[in-house]
């Protein structure tokens, strides 16, 4: 199998691995002495940029903040999984979305001068928690798509040796397009005229994953479409071509109450999938989120998966 | 003059102009009730974003935080400034610029489940000091480049009757290339192959905002490269094409310790040009910034340009 594109994409860019080698081994060896046998995923969360000059001043960017993955993280932690939590910098966290989103929600006022800090407390208090105990939650932050792209690689070939404990939960909204560090500009672009931005297409590392890298980690990856009709077509597409074990599939602006999760049901690529709807209860209490139900989905795919 | 590509961009895109018509009124009808002579500043800040796609998922953007927009314009309030604060949607605001950045700085703990929020309990008094008079400080928050050129006409008009009295101070960073509203894909952009994108130039209103809009207004500009040879001889450029009075001329990686003001020397586009070097003083007190600077030498030139 040829994946000359993956390898193309990873020489164009410098990006610096080691540090996170190194946390990574910390991180898996305190995670391995507490209990043999307990899961581990690795959630990616927010979006990628992608620099248009070396020195860089202007990138492509995505609006994504983050909230499904910090949400989701946070279901993960309260089922028991360690977590590696690969994220844009100063994107959302576990437990303290709100209070990052918000000021209104991380304080209130109790009199005249007095600023109350409750809300943000208790938030802190429970991110750590379910945080502190070593070998429990890693923060990986990223900002380009190519350090996404290569701190991925490093923690899935890590988690290679977990087998079938090992998740991967990609929530992270990686751009589709990059410029190859060769063709960029060194300084900041300018002139008269239009502009033709040439992009080469990311290439999809998702089979490297679920083939080379974590092979018997289970992968659930997400679509993200405007368009309800190309929405199922392309997750679909992806667990056939890339062999993922489910595709959370939602559309932009109903995404915060109707996702939905095909499943690859049985081995190989030409399995059939099962499709089904996740919706937020409309009489659910408030303060309820759909990453309940979706990762409660994905645990309970994760087991049978790694039971087989 | 025709100012036709300008005509076609504003055209290009639909943006709601009249909440700001309501502000705008309301806040220079307290500003003039207060001080006939008072000066008026317009003060833009932080990057726009460029849509790529109408229900939009990606953007180019600009790593512009709005640090020197905020840092100046507390600069101009304690200047007894009233200040139009054009800034992108959470970026900075004046005084406020640590503790946005740094939650280190905005709190500190105090014993065991003590957090102490005297930081920024002093940074929101100071902000509420200088902007609480009506008439003070305005914020006009902005997102997209289309929305940051269509505000600034609104407000450059509006102040076109304060005379010599309005300034601008232009430390945006805006885009230098947009896709047109009307060649703009609707659903989120994608394919098999590499993405050609085709931006055009964003037409350089500064033009019109000299000669048209606010033709009494002392206009300051900024200049930003990464290249230093390139950086002169842009900034002497945009005096000569488009009649501003001044360019602050900063090189992306020395921008907080040395920025250049180059000064019209005399009235005309082809007047000579001033040079100085402000430089920030090593050896001065810890949270100095070259903002005090910057904002000292442009307060002079206003004051000079509205003797006249």
């Amino acid at each position: 199998m040829s994946f000359s594109g993956a390898e193309s994409f990873r020489k164009s860019s410098p990006v610096d691995t080691e540090w996170i080698e190194r946390e990574l081994s910390a991180f898996l060896e305190r995670a391995r002495s507490q209990e043999e046998s307990r899961p581990i995923v690795c959630v990616t969360s927010g979006g990628t940029t992608v620099p248009l000059e070396r020195n860089c001043v202007r990138f492509i960017d995505n609006f994504s903040k983050g909230t499904r993955g910090a949400l989701s993280a946070e279901q993960f932690l309260k089922a028991g999984y360690s977590v590696i939590f690969l994220s844009r910098t100063g994107s959302l966290l576990p437990f303290l979305s709100e209070c990052q989103e918000d000021m209104a929600t991380a304080f209130s006022v109790s009199g005249p001068g007095e600023l109350q800090v409750s809300a943000l407390a208790e938030a802190l208090r429970t991110f750590h928690s379910c945080t502190e105990d070593p070998g429990t939650f890693l923060h990986v932050p990223f900002t380009t798509v190519f350090e996404y792209v290569q701190y991925l690689e490093v923690i899935a070939r890590r988690l290679a040796s977990h087998g079938r404990l090992a998740l991967f939960y990609l929530a992270a909204a990686v751009s589709d397009y990059y410029i190859p560090w060769a063709e960029m500009v060194e300084h900041k672009i300018s002139g008269a005229g239009p502009l033709v931005l040439e992009l080469q297409k990311v290439p999809k590392l998702l089979g490297e994953l679920t083939s080379v890298w974590a092979p018997h980690a289970t992968v659930v990856s997400f679509k993200l479409e405007t368009d309800e009709e190309v929405l199922l077509t392309k997750a679909k597409a992806a667990i056939q071509k890339y062999g993922v074990d489910a595709v959370l599939a939602n559309e932009l602006h109903s995404r915060k109450e109707r996702v939905t999760l095909l499943v690859r049901a049985g081995e190989g690529r030409a399995a059939p999938i099962h499709c089904s709807v996740l919706r937020l209860d409309p009489s659910a209490p408030p303060g309820s989120v759909i990453e309940e139900q979706l990762v409660g989905a994905v645990v309970d795919l994760h087991r049978q998966r790694s039971r087989r």
